[in-house]
């Protein structure tokens, strides 16, 4: 092992590998938009001779920005109480913010960030998608992105932590399945969406390893908001042949059935099973409590912080995706329906 | 008016009163603990010569700093939209942090604002309670202070932003009253919080101008907390000549007394009637939406980041206690009594 002080900056690696300072920090920084030759041959020399971080001036404001792409909800609480147990462990600040536009930060955002790089360590992005070009800014001005639960692919060798939502939706749905239910309806949240994408995937896998066929109009698309759950639930209970259970795919969504459910007088669990996801901590004193996937965000968020850190600190990343396990949480929402044969 | 350039610094006003910078300080920022003539003096000098705020380094990371008692549910999530849309304008950042004990900041949380102070625009504490010697620390240190929702009284000159506790209260029990409801039962928070004080004094005397007795063993203690309330709410409704309705006070308490009445077999509204308090956004959810008293957190929010920058911009607060209006928001959870008469 090299020792720090004889490790080499980022200006002298870049001389000796014969590229720009900008490429050495992408590959120092695990992004992705370089070549595979250029990758190998600037990670030699690392290897050889070490890599030392510039040193900053210390700031007094040593900031993590959290930035969101919305402050709603008990979401984004979850997510700040985790990022801010790791930074004041380190003696740092949080910095939130709320993109203007949602799920992509425009122009003003990244020139506050850049503007306060002498103290920033980093950003952590909550469901937001940067473009190719703000990625690349941030590379070349060294700072450190990590991506949390992030809305669509992350891009290549960019960081981030997600929750099993696969698995999350399998879990789900054979939950539902084991009660007995057959005619199991699903609210998506909107396309673009990886995690929606993913626990609708789950769905499927389990409802076609029990040999239940996919009914496509027992698929309602939903928007991961309360409204969006109502309207697709009041539509799927007023089929021929209705569910007899729903998976909502989030929490709020579920609180949407369950309206849906009370304006048509159908009593939960007894005449629909619900099952939500995230966990989200009002659920279990839902009327009924939830039953629901558990997606654990504060996890999540201290995660994502210490891969932050890692980066600021020029150290590796173990890997550079992370995904946290989801869990079932068995509460009151679901049941065995009520004519097994429906 | 005098203009700035033209105006003294703390220094030169404290050397022509004849007073220390630190109590110059104090009088600037609006703090108590000055003698009223010396405070007359140094309010008479700012008059004739005007002050002008010592220039900082300008600061690539401005920050307000938000601090909370407890970093859970959607009152903080509604608190950070509101001060982060003035910062945003002001390009300021948020730096958000929860206290590691409830209600009072222990030593640590202050040596790192004034570590931070080059760049610290001041700080927002929420529903928190300062010692003296703290808030002399922050005064000394020139670290503007705003109390938002302040747990307990937040000393002479300190300024804060509330709600209309008291109307809200008198409102909630009101409408109660108007429904015909007698036996009105009220489950408070702690007793150190003002707030709460407030709103029972003014279910007090909503009652007394009614004319309805105020019983005692109408009135349980909570701690603003679901749990709290479903365990007062039990209480109350196993009591020989149990209540109609109940004040719960805040928007967690109420949901405690929804899952009360679930256990008892009672519905809401026509078996018991619940007001909360807050109007916090899950509450149109509810099962049935919650009838409560809305208090603009956002707003209330909003001015507080205001009143900061108007204290660290050296500018005078029109008033040093902003008292922001509460409203009656009548939803499905309040009904008249099944029997007038109970």
């Amino acid at each position: 092992m090299t020792t720090e002080s004889s490790a080499l900056t980022i200006a002298q690696l870049a001389e000796l590998a014969g590229v720009s300072t900008a490429t050495v920090s992408k590959v120092v920084n695990g992004r992705s938009e370089v070549s595979s030759a250029t990758r190998a041959a600037v990670e030699e020399l690392i290897r050889r001779h070490g890599y030392r971080r510039q040193r900053r001036r210390p700031a007094p404001t040593a900031l993590v920005e959290l930035v969101f792409h919305a402050l709603e909800g008990d979401y984004p609480v979850e997510i700040i109480k985790g990022v801010e147990e790791v930074a004041r462990e380190h003696r740092l600040t949080v910095g939130v913010s709320e993109l203007p536009r949602r799920h992509s930060p425009d122009q003003g955002w990244l020139e506050g960030v850049l503007r306060r790089r002498p103290t920033g360590i980093g950003v952590i992005a909550v469901f937001s998608s940067l473009s190719e070009s703000q990625r690349e800014r941030l590379a070349n001005s060294e700072v450190p992105l990590v991506l949390l639960d992030p809305a669509d692919d992350p891009g290549k060798g960019v960081p981030s932590v997600s929750a099993g939502n696969w698995s999350g939706g399998l879990a789900a749905t054979r939950h539902l399945l084991e009660l007995g239910h057959r005619r199991i309806a699903i609210i998506t949240g909107p396309d673009y969406a990886l995690a929606s994408r993913a626990r609708h995937d789950g769905y499927r896998t389990a409802l076609d390893m029990a040999g239940v066929p996919v009914d496509p109009r027992l698929a309602g698309r939903g928007d991961f908001l309360i409204e969006g759950g109502l309207a697709q639930a009041l539509r799927l209970l007023r089929l021929p042949d209705p569910p007899t259970a729903i998976f909502a795919t989030n929490d709020g969504q579920a609180i949407g059935v369950y309206h849906a459910a009370r304006r048509l007088g159908l009593r939960i669990p007894e005449d629909l099973s619900v099952v939500g996801f995230d966990d989200l901590p009002p659920m279990r004193w839902a009327i009924p409590p939830l039953t629901t996937i558990r997606q654990p965000l504060a996890e999540m968020a201290k995660t994502a912080a210490m891969m932050l850190l890692k980066l600021a600190h020029g150290e590796p990343l173990p890997q550079s995706r992370a995904e946290l396990a989801t869990e079932l949480v068995i509460r009151e929402s679901t049941a065995p329906p009520r004519d097994p044969a429906g």
